[in-house]
């Protein structure tokens, strides 16, 4: 419970499923919980809001802190808050940053291999005991000599880019803008990526010119030997389509961290083998949490100290 | 079926259950199989014998090809081979040289980061239908900062560390020799790796001084978050005390792809989610069949034509 004689420096707002997502923010200064019986007092106070993990900000949430100036999302992307009303509201907006972009990599990286290589279905046929009853085992695809389309080449791409070089795979791109110090292959369409990629990793941010970036088209010219890898968010993908065309063999595997509709995913994919099926959680380390937790930290000095933010939204855009 | 008035290059030697390792050896020159009648005949005078996978080939075997010369083997380790039997013999062997490096240092950097980050875990959980209902999942943990030891750098060892790099690990490894152009720290003992390592990948050959190489002591060293990985052979691990340190949480995970007793594997894994268990296929691509087609021919046209063999084995080891 807060003290009454003091402010809190921040005040929590969290969706009860995210419950999990963004531990020890009890730590972070005196920033103060729903649970707490000053919460509705400071509610009507509080200058920096901090929205845990994914929890969505509208404006009738932001109706409910009147005084907040500073949004501060523990989440690489932001599609949860409402960008163009904080910036009627003047308030500013900051991110988790990089502080999840390493892990997001690595996690890229794993399910690639794992599509190709069928990691978690050798797992599933070992377990289930066929080994030694059915012998014969389906091979996976080598990753080396792959061409490799990375959809989104901010902190996260440009990480997955570097991990994939040494497995020798061919690495193009696709972005709004052509990166002008990168060795990569551009293609200004993500339909141009498709054509000259046998595998894409969508990780780009999810906005209104960006959802279901990944549609019909896009996987037609990828192919039945195409995989995509989601660690972005659900809607950057037509899911439907996507489990259409896994389901009638037009695509040649996915790994998919995120999900249209989270928690639930398409019952189909359950029993499909080229699919690698993971709950929401790229990023989730405790080495990450760590690291978010700092930038957490350092926006709200930042703010207060009246410096430059670290991780702050263009609400320009 | 062979012409019988065409003397084969080579004769196949292959135990029944390895079927599957090797397709397409019959399109290797005019070598034969032992399901050709005139097989009897030709095993008599063939002086090219090609060993599929790890089919057992001990001195009884070799009473049955007594004109052989050659032993080319298809695979990277060649503990399968009797090779004091064949030096006896004056029999000449050659591995798959490598011919799967690439692949089997792939499949290493998939089990390393699947056992850490959960991901056959996380696929377990979602297909189970857990993620909607339990939500709470463990977390894994970065790969990025971990010191990870490799134990034996050859061919797939080199290719593991150099995968490692982008990931942010510190690289150190045990071999035989310390190798002088090599930048990752030496230790002369796998414990002084253990010691000095979060991860330990056993890329070693298999041979009487390697064998049981993680020990009861490593595997303490190595401790509760210490994470195994083995593509090399199952008996480089003392399976029995690996299986009684990860069921009573004394080791921190293991990712493997062999097993002592193989297609067996310890029923005690298969309830653990911090295991990834994997039917002996670290190298199995088709890309990877290609290539060691290709060493395949190399060896027995450069044998027949007086040449080096492009991967003999030094039998005077």
């Amino acid at each position: 419970m807060a003290d009454s004689t003091v402010v809190p420096a921040a005040i929590i707002h969290r969706d009860p499923q995210f419950k999990y997502s963004f531990p020890a923010t009890e730590h972070i200064y005196n920033s103060i919980e729903s649970s707490d019986p000053l919460y509705p007092l400071h509610r009507q106070t509080a200058r920096v809001l901090i929205v845990i993990g994914p929890s969505t900000l509208r404006s009738q949430h932001l109706d409910q802190y009147p005084s907040v100036e500073l949004v501060v999302g523990t989440s690489a992307g932001v599609d949860h808050i409402d960008l163009a009303e904080c910036r009627r509201r003047n308030i500013r907006v900051t991110s988790a940053g990089s502080a999840f972009s390493e892990d997001g990599a690595d996690y890229a990286i794993g399910l690639l291999m794992d599509v190709l290589r069928r990691l978690t279905a050798a797992d599933r046929f070992v377990r289930a005991g066929f080994w030694p009853i059915k012998g014969v085992y389906p091979l996976g695809n080598k990753l080396g000599g792959k061409r490799v389309g990375i959809v989104g080449l901010g902190n996260i791409g440009t990480l997955v880019a570097k991990r994939l070089e040494p497995f020798g795979c061919t690495i193009a791109y696709n972005s709004r803008n052509k990166k002008p110090q990168v060795p990569y292959a551009f293609y200004p369409t993500v339909l141009d990526l498709a054509a000259n990629s046998d595998s894409l990793i969508v990780c780009c941010a999810l906005s209104d010119k960006t959802r279901h970036i990944i549609n019909r088209d896009v996987l037609t010219t990828l192919g039945k030997k195409g995989v995509i890898v989601n660690i972005g968010r659900g809607a950057l993908v037509d899911e439907k389509e996507l489990v259409k065309f896994l389901v009638e063999g037009e695509l040649g595997g996915a790994g998919l961290d995120v999900f249209e509709n989270e928690p639930g995913v398409p019952k189909e994919l359950f029993t499909l083998d080229n699919v690698v099926l993971s709950p929401h959680r790229a990023i989730l380390t405790p080495e990450a949490f760590a690291n978010v937790r700092e930038v957490v930290i350092g926006n709200i000095t930042a703010f207060f100290l009246n410096k430059s933010l670290l991780s702050e939204i263009n609400l320009c855009d």
